[in-house]
């Protein structure tokens, strides 16, 4: 590790300073300061626009300090959103929703810098950082190369000790497969870390909610996608009903083992989504999805050709909505309605643009989510008979797999110990990962994201035998990784994670999602989606829509399993039902 | 051309209904409303936040028809500006200042959409117009493809009879040489249309001021040109004095004649710039400023390596004060002092980002400028000898050429009729380019940039045989094109051009520059430039310290001519004299 905590080391810095060290790597400027190495034994803290001045950004200026006075503990708020249910259903119902809403994306957006600052490789500002869309960005900058290293403990060791599944934990917040699959999918539009290069950079063209999971990543690839026909993609029909086509049809790469039958070589626009039936499950539904809307775009508008067809339902189906108003709104658990109108921030100082960070793909590893097999119509599937296996999607079709999976309970993600074997090795490469980029601590992140920082493993987590063993192996709270910090940090009562995933999940997830340029005042419009018709679409689309719209029955469909079959009661009953 | 004029037409729309042909082509939404094609027969305006309503967004909403009643014509806030002069040299000195400026900003920059919209592809949204930066965005979308197309003039009868200079005539404003390279040198790392692709292209990757005519577009140009010691480019010494490397030192691609001796083929970085000593002029003194600015930055950061030193170099290169604060300020010939203060707008809702408009680039063909020939140190030199002749540049050194260049008065822009012969193709060309890239009239852009359209040739023009020969040409001044109504609309009194170039141009310009990252909270703060001395570097840029800090005595050196050089009296003497 590459850091010792600052209370152990201000005392330390004129003896640092003395040696020619770089004072930087003791992180001295506090409040989002930016430290600046001057001279040979020197260091400024720009305290610009922080709200703080003095030497380390630690003085508060007045307006700040009234601020600090009146802001609330954000577990305090959590625990006001996450409680008193009549209140938040009198409220729902007023245009308060609209000001707690409004104040939920603002708040949690402004965490977020944009344009984007550092990243892998610039640890400064830099018109390469900022232009080279490569990179991932970065929300700290790493730590500088010149700085002490110590010795960090054994990713394995790590892994096994305190990630490592126990006995199935399920999600208090009743969290299915059906979530577990719409996360992989949908965040895989923008996680696309090129493994072939240095750390740090992306595959992804995009650094946002594109669609490029759907319709492929490069022109060439949504070409070969596309049927050129009234906007459609191509498709095969099995026993009547529609599914991706095969690579022979539509020819795109696809990762799929060599001896696979040809027939279940699936093109679909991400090309890992073959792995998992559950992705292949939303590539179909997303394919109906897009068809269906090119033929009620094409009622409305004869004279369309099929490229205008194609972009508008592409348009129409960058979907926002159901990932606020169902994603999120399960994920947080809160009783204010989340709300997705992008008119909210119609009067706000907000930048319609986004850069994906490395902080937020490193976070989004939940594959404790993952169950110790799948119940699919009854039937128990490992993960062997599992993998790559399409046929199971078009053997159950997608009304059973829906129902299964929505049926069953995905696992718990934060507080350790819960991810199965299969994935274990996702951790371990993380926090490998986290090294090679030099990562900063998580109470580094604690203090960018205005929470308090730990001040011992015991405040950390209450399992002692973690606690215990975190010690030991890191020596110093703040020595602790970020990606172990915060998947190990101990769960809030009765929710799927800490407190640390919620607030620095957030603020990276509702940049990206409002930061999206259809829900600036220029697009925003419906004329956009050829009209009100597909506005409309936009406006009212629902998980329980995107399924029953698309199959021939409609299966129980929603991201919590249904209250019976949860251990804890679900806090309201699903929408739709 | 493919348009009639909306007012002859309105009462035609039911008929080519009738017809199936598409309403679009009449634009009969106003105020910015966007046009759908609905049905084979029919349309709809989409008035969504235009402040009008009605079919076809004509009727004004409450507050708009307020707003219009109070707004100011153009042409007086103009002569406002750029009259009464002890009124604003009262205000400048006052708080005033920098409400009148923030109002400048704003008003301009609220014109342009962004995030962009059109493009010469899509004349809708769509996912790839937002996304492919290889595309010039568009202001407002093409013709439609399927409009009735009617003649247009010959470019060769039009550049000809119009453009072309009789005799020359300078520019009342004053402008000089030294303005008109700097155009060059400043626009045409921005403005780079790929010709080897249809039109609507652009070769450069950054779309605004990136400096990439200083250190190259990719970054392997750029490295080549690098010293890769303390940050520097790469240059040559003669007779003592710094210049651009040749090619053979720096190897990147340069234009150059085959023949070009190997001496003279300097390299960098647009790869166009070998060919004026007027760029060639500008290179070598950003060459010199940037490893100025990196041995500041050294002294103040001897740790830092080649990369951080360069970097940081670079975002202190990128010019936005001098073209604001003195090429703007020129330009307007206002007596308001125009500020570059990024913090004017962080208290507005403003966009941090700038896509480069094909409008933009078509209105930016200023050769007018160009004079007869080039007076140096009292020598007359023809466009033969000057073109690709960097030895001018060597022999004279650029304390003479700045003198020459800031001496002699450039041609006035605006009002036809001062195109020399040897860029009389340009005109040609512009006007190719637009038809080929479909772009609408005018008269549609006086509207959308809320100028009120021109009712006939004889309003637009005050030269009687102009109006003649153009109603001649283009039958109804409705189907007038867009550049040659920017070109050779009536010029201001005493102005370098006319009303539509300033109330078109200023938006764009005003855009991209403060749209820059570098303006944003993120980044306008010290240790961005490496510290307050980096910062005041940026804010104190001069155009008389860019060649004073680095040349060896200090000429004359101005965006305007002196005053007892020009005919007419300039307004203010020059601030650094």
């Amino acid at each position: 590790m590459y850091f010792f905590g600052f209370n152990l080391v201000v005392s330390y810095l004129s003896l640092w300073a003395f040696l020619g060290l770089n004072l930087c790597c003791y992180y001295p400027c506090e409040n989002s300061g930016v430290c600046v190495r001057f001279g040979t034994d020197g260091y400024q803290c720009d305290c610009t626009r922080t709200g703080f001045h003095g030497e380390n950004c630690t003085v508060p200026e007045f307006w700040t300090w009234i601020r600090l006075m009146l802001k609330p503990n954000p577990s305090f708020v959590h625990y006001l959103l996450t409680n008193f249910q009549w209140f938040w259903d009198l409220l729902n119902n007023t245009f308060l929703r609209d000001i707690v809403m409004r104040f939920v994306l603002t708040s949690r957006s402004n965490l977020i810098p944009s344009p984007p600052t550092y990243n892998t490789k610039y640890g400064y500002l830099s018109w390469e950082a900022y232009y080279n869309l490569s990179y991932y960005t970065r929300l700290l900058p790493p730590v500088p190369e010149d700085c002490p290293k110590t010795d960090s403990p054994d990713p394995k060791v790590l892994a096994r000790r305190f990630f490592k599944r126990k006995t199935f934990r399920p999600d208090p917040q009743g969290t299915n497969l059906m979530f577990a699959f719409m996360a992989q999918h949908f965040t895989h539009q923008f996680f696309k870390t090129n493994n072939k290069t240095e750390k740090g950079f992306t595959k992804a063209l995009g650094h946002g909610v594109d669609a490029s999971n759907i319709y492929g990543d490069t022109l060439e690839r949504q070409h070969h996608l596309r049927l050129h026909k009234d906007g459609k993609l191509k498709y095969q029909v099995v026993r009547g009903e529609v599914y991706p086509p095969t690579v022979s049809y539509a020819p795109v790469y696809m990762k799929y083992p060599e001896a696979h039958p040809p027939e279940q070589k699936l093109a679909i626009g991400h090309e890992l989504f073959g792995i998992l039936p559950g992705l292949t499950l939303y590539a179909t539904l997303w394919l109906r999805e897009h068809n269906r809307v090119c033929d009620i775009l094409k009622a409305e508008h004869p004279t369309w050709d099929d490229e205008q067809l194609f972009q508008t339902a592409r348009l129409i189906i960058i979907d926002i909505n159901i990932i606020i108003e169902e994603y999120v709104q399960h994920l947080s658990g809160y009783f204010l309605n989340l709300k997705f109108d992008p008119t909210l921030l119609f009067s706000e100082r907000f930048q319609y643009s986004n850069r994906i960070a490395l902080e937020f793909c490193q976070l989004y590893h939940w594959h404790p989510l993952m169950p110790d097999s799948f119940i699919i119509d009854g039937e128990e599937v490992t993960y062997s008979q599992f993998f790559y296996n399409n046929s199971l999607v078009m053997h159950y079709g997608v009304e059973k797999l829906v129902e299964s999976f929505s049926r069953q309970v995905a696992g718990q993600i934060g507080g350790g110990f819960n991810s199965h074997e299969v994935v274990l090795t996702v951790a371990e490469m993380t926090i490998e990962e986290s090294r090679a980029a030099r990562i900063q601590p998580f109470n580094e992140y604690r203090k960018r994201f205005k929470l308090r920082p730990y001040t011992s493993f015991y405040e950390f987590t209450d399992d002692l035998e973690m606690a215990k063993g975190l010690e030991e192996l890191y020596g110093h709270i703040d020595a602790l990784e970020f990606y172990t910090g915060v998947m190990l940090e101990k769960a809030r009562p009765n929710a799927i994670f800490g407190e640390s995933m919620v607030e620095m999940g957030a603020p990276f997830s509702l940049k990206g999602l409002l930061g999206n340029p259809l829900c600036s005042p220029e697009y925003w419009k419906p004329s956009t989606f050829g009209g009100e018709t597909g506005l409309n679409i936009v406006k009212e689309a629902t998980l329980h829509k995107l399924v029953c719209h698309n199959s021939k029955w409609c299966p129980y469909v929603h991201f919590r399993v249904p209250s019976k079959e949860s251990k804890l009661t679900p806090r309201k009953p699903p929408t739709e039902l």
